[in-house]
């Protein structure tokens, strides 16, 4: 026998090699993926690979023990100094002798693929643009000269197939004396642009380096700014982190800071000088939760919507408070990271910002077009992202709509009396008993209801100290069904309601949800001006979903799925109870976290991805709510509770609104006017 | 008839075209050379053409008066406001109404040809890497939504070809006020690198924008750097300048700069910002000198050898300084002028950096290959590129080799007693009377010699302060030539020669040149120290050359070109006579100047001419003198003057060198030292 049948699994892959064939070169050559960083070394061990013993009828071969050469010292060497399970091989050491059936576990794949989430169990496969090699680099000579940087190329090229390869001067700075340290080995870390764009060294280190690297996907929002910290290689999901957005100080919503541009010179350069120094205290901050240098961060992602956009590239966000709401660039951006004065990552840093669709419909858009994939959906999806401003896709395999709407920060618990961030001590739960009135609630921190024993105990330590996005929702959505708030959204008086915790508050009455004062905290209420708060962000999010369903010709919708920082958070009872969304039966409303965040790190793990969502924004037709007379007739429709004129039939069919009405003939609706305007 | 013939001249170039067709659009359609920076609006005057009128029998036709629609407003407006030649009319807006002959005058070609210099006349066809574009962009349409910049692309790829076109964040920033600034019309300059680079946008003016685009050309020498500002339209030079190299303080040659880095830590560094400093200054005092603004400046290419080359980047030089003299990198470099921190040009200036040959034979050598073409010479031809560290090219069409020789920087004025650099005051021309021994000279700043009438008013001005490389390459000469020193290199006492000129120093005696110390200036003298330099310099480059010829297989050559930066000062006869370069006839020594300058402005010119030299020097064979054993044999036979061994027959037809010998038995050979070792 000179040559031997080898069969890889899972893929199924099989073809006869000379004996003596390196596995890891059998699995090359049948295109099986089998990782390798060191290029067939005995280093890196990433190769490891499980052969099977014995018959396998399925494949109709039996293996015999001796199927792949003994051990060698390269092998034994590598478990004695790093350990290796049992029944496990260097696929680059083990050469082939017989016929042979070999397993390639998960970790040695290279696209592994990584479970993004349990609601929708979606693989992405790993492509990520930033690796590390291992490489052999030829020694210089006097007789053929050239260039340390050339006889890298040419290596990268001939072990990695990676052609064309650039790097900067810092890097060209550190490449003699890693190279001559490294004994003419080297790691370098490669980063491939999506596009034809050339690969460029990022990083170097003598030898074989063993250190991860990783990578952060930002979505940057309005209010928050919410980072996860992956591992490059499996997207493994080291630490998330977020931070208040430091543009609030110059306005709450992004028409505000647009203003704030507008209004004083150089306003624009302040405000992107204070996100991105939130930025780095956030890298920094992040990383040492990982318990990694941020130094071994080499790519960031980001998401944001056209305003946060623009600020962050430094670029005037002028023309985006006028028609026609021009972009200054709509494409993808691949930029350094010191060109965004990112200096808490490594100063080779890349970054990559997702393309935006229009000029109120953002990066942060598309990065949710790229987790959700309503472009592939079968039913007629409405998907909502809720934040300071709400990015809303509909559609289907035939066609997908977007628009924003300008929501205001109410629903992440800004401009509420007693809101705050979803942090320990929010109110993020409530429940009001309907025929005492009588609320309980959880907050962030504890799994127990305020009237489970022991809730005092639990929360002694962080406190109560406010109600956050998802809980306000809650709240109106409870005072609504307990009849406490009418349709109009007016809150009842004590007498009108016959509870005491309706308290009067000028010519308006506030809802008393926990009273703190006697142990020195807040007394938390729901005011008036809270409702109506609220009613001005469920309409504008409400007026852009019907918007969009009439651009489609359709007056209901198949799904919603409630995304955004707290989509997960919302009760899509409470969401409809309000008139959030349109009606649909409760189980076809479907939370998917944040789907902006997800999209960023999908667009972290892949390049792929990358190139798809740039081929999707291109699809996606969109809607501008800014100018569109209709839009203002959805939002006065909307501003009841839960709507004006829509039935909200599935709705009734699981709660029963109260026929309240606490109009005594004032101005009721006060709620009605336009937040941009 | 309804159409017409149109013969364009000097192409010959010609076709039918529908009646009312511009001229500019039938010359695009016959891929006529016609200029256009506006795109055919009437705008720009670039596509100005000369209509001839009457018969042509050489092609057969005759034209009448009326060939060419009349003139229209935008002709009178554009000849009322800035002027045309008679007989000139705009190519695009002129329309053909008959059969006609159009010349398009020189200056309306876009790829004009520059004549070099007059002494090869070689043509170099402008294909510049930097053009300003003048382009409408559509405006923004809610209903298509694309960034402003998207559009600007769109535009370029229509209105100019040009596709996937990139921008930095300095750009976006300034795009959306230059749009509309311009109701939608802007200038651009956009910068093409070589290779498959993706354009690049440098600059965006609103509207037409009137002002040129610059380059310098600058050769960065060990000892000077010398720098030519270029209007990159048409390649003429509005100025040169030049300053000494202030890294000067860290080290004469090149080794001892490379050993400074070695023995101080950060020294690299300190020599880095030291040249980078000095560009910045001389790139201002160049643009001052011009009359433009320096941010007009968008583009550099550099040309020097490989420790400048790794000096200028801020690598380390160390590994140029031991076997195997390793570059860091070799290829060319394409940068942002700020990654050098070239901050007096445009903030996007680019820079492009010749490629290195090999450790010792730089971008430099590259740039007198890309000048002189010794791969194109029928003859075999010996190219000296004269500084402080010689390049050597030998070749012809079959073979090219090079190297470089360490010659100190002797041969510039430095390391010797009264040397200076080239400027107004130095002596830079000797004759020696060899009956009387009296020297008479000229000085840098005036055409009459030293015993001319009027010669001590011409120079009082500037006085006579020193003698310059080619100065003292004459003087030696001349002393060899009158007898006053020997074969050997020793100068005779007065007693031997006969002439009170020869002082005596020590144990060695000095030609007294020039005593003006009667008006306080200074004595200038030959002494025996300046001969040695000069025999350690000349026995290097001849040493250089005999090792290229020793490879070659050859013991003679059929041509010399002196070039380098006073390549044009040299005398070939004093030249020959001191043996610093082989025998040949003397109207076989060509003077080619400043080489390397030349091929610096060559690839400022044109992006095809750095694909070219890019693919040359990979054929371009290098030999290394550093450890050649032969290099040492053949530095000590050069040591004489003109040589110990070979015999200069072609020398010795025109001048006869005297039979004198100063040696009384002390050492004459002390110059027979290896500089680098």
């Amino acid at each position: 026998m000179t040559d031997a049948l080898v069969i890889f699994t899972p893929s199924g892959k099989r073809g006869r090699f000379p004996l003596g064939t390196p596995v890891l070169t059998a699995a090359r050559q049948l295109g099986v993926d089998l990782d390798s960083v060191c290029g067939g070394r005995g280093i890196c061990s990433k190769c490891q690979v499980s052969p099977g013993m014995g018959e396998f009828p399925k494949h109709g071969v039996t293996v015999d023990a001796d199927a792949l050469s003994p051990w060698n010292a390269v092998e034994e060497r590598y478990k004695t100094k790093r350990g290796m399970l049992d029944g496990r091989r260097l696929g680059c050491q083990a050469q082939v002798q017989g016929d042979v059936v070999i397993d390639v576990p998960p970790e040695s794949q290279v696209h592994k693929q990584v479970i993004r989430k349990s609601a929708t169990q979606r693989d992405i496969v790993m492509d990520p643009a930033t690796r590390a090699l291992f490489v052999e680099v030829a020694e210089p000579d006097m007789e053929e000269p050239s260039g340390d940087f050339e006889r890298l190329s040419q290596a990268l090229a001939e072990q990695w197939g990676i052609t064309d390869v650039r790097a900067d001067l810092a890097l060209l700075r550190r490449l003699q004396p890693a190279l001559r340290k490294g004994e003419w080995k080297v790691t370098v870390a490669v980063h491939r642009g999506n596009h034809d764009a050339a690969p460029r060294l990022l990083d170097i280190w003598p030898g074989f380096h063993e250190d991860g690297l990783y990578g952060l996907a930002i979505d940057l929002g309005s209010t928050t700014i919410a980072a996860h910290l992956c591992d490059l290689s499996d997207g493994r999901v080291l630490a998330s982190s977020g931070v208040m957005n430091p543009q609030i100080r110059f306005g709450e919503d992004l028409m505000s800071r647009v203003s704030y541009a507008m209004m004083n010179p150089g306003g624009d350069v302040e405000m992107t000088a204070a996100v991105r120094a939130a930025l780095n205290t956030l890298a920094s901050e992040i990383a040492r939760e990982a318990g990694i240098d941020p130094q071994s961060i080499y790519e960031t992602v980001f998401v944001c919507n056209p305003v946060m956009h623009h600020l962050l590239l430094g670029i005037d966000p002028v023309e985006l408070g006028q028609a026609p709401f021009a972009l200054a660039t709509s494409g993808s951006m691949s930029l350094a990271a010191r060109d965004l004065a990112l200096t808490a990552v490594n100063p080779s840093a890349q970054v990559y910002i997702l393309p935006c669709i229009a000029g109120h419909v953002g990066a942060d858009c598309a990065a949710v077009a790229l987790s959700e994939e309503p472009g592939k959906s079968k039913d007629m999806v409405l998907i909502v992202d809720v934040g300071t401003n709400a990015e809303l896709l509909l559609g289907n395999e035939t066609r997908v709509l977007a628009c924003s709407s300008p929501t205001g920060p109410a629903f992440e618990g800004a401009q509420i009396s007693s809101g705050q961030r979803a942090a320990p001590g929010a109110i993020e739960r409530v429940e009001i008993d309907p025929v005492t009135k009588e609320p309980r609630f959880r907050v962030i921190g504890s799994d127990l209801w305020s009237d489970d024993p022991g809730f005092a105990e639990a929360t002694k330590a962080v406190g109560i100290s406010g109600i956050c996005g998802s809980g306000i929702i809650e709240a109106v959505a409870e005072l609504r069904l307990a009849g406490l708030v009418d349709a109009g959204g007016l809150l009842g008086s004590a007498e009108q309601t016959g509870t005491a915790r309706m308290l009067p508050s000028g010519r308006t009455h506030s809802y008393l949800l926990h009273d703190a004062s006697a142990e020195g905290g807040p007394r938390i209420m729901v005011t008036q001006g809270d409702i109506r708060a609220i009613q001005l962000a469920k309409s504008a999010l409400y007026a852009g979903a019907r918007l969009l369903m009439d651009e489609m010709g359709i007056d209901k919708v198949e799904k919603v799925v409630l995304a955004g920082a707290f989509g997960a958070h919302i009760s899509p009872k409470h969401a409809m109870v309000l008139g959030m969304i349109p009606d649909v039966p409760l189980d076809h409303v479907i939370s998917a976290g944040n789907a902006a965040g997800t999209g960023a790190r999908i667009a972290l793990a892949s390049v792929a991805a990358r190139d798809a969502i740039e081929a999707t924004v291109h699809e996606i037709h969109k809607v501008e709510t800014a100018i569109e007379p209709r839009f203002q007739e959805h939002f006065v429709n909307a501003n009841a509770i839960p709507h004006a004129v829509d039935a909200f039939p599935e709705l009734h069919k699981i709660v029963t609104l109260p026929e309240v009405s606490f109009n005594t003939g004032g101005g009721g609706g006060a709620g009605a006017r336009r937040r941009r305007s």
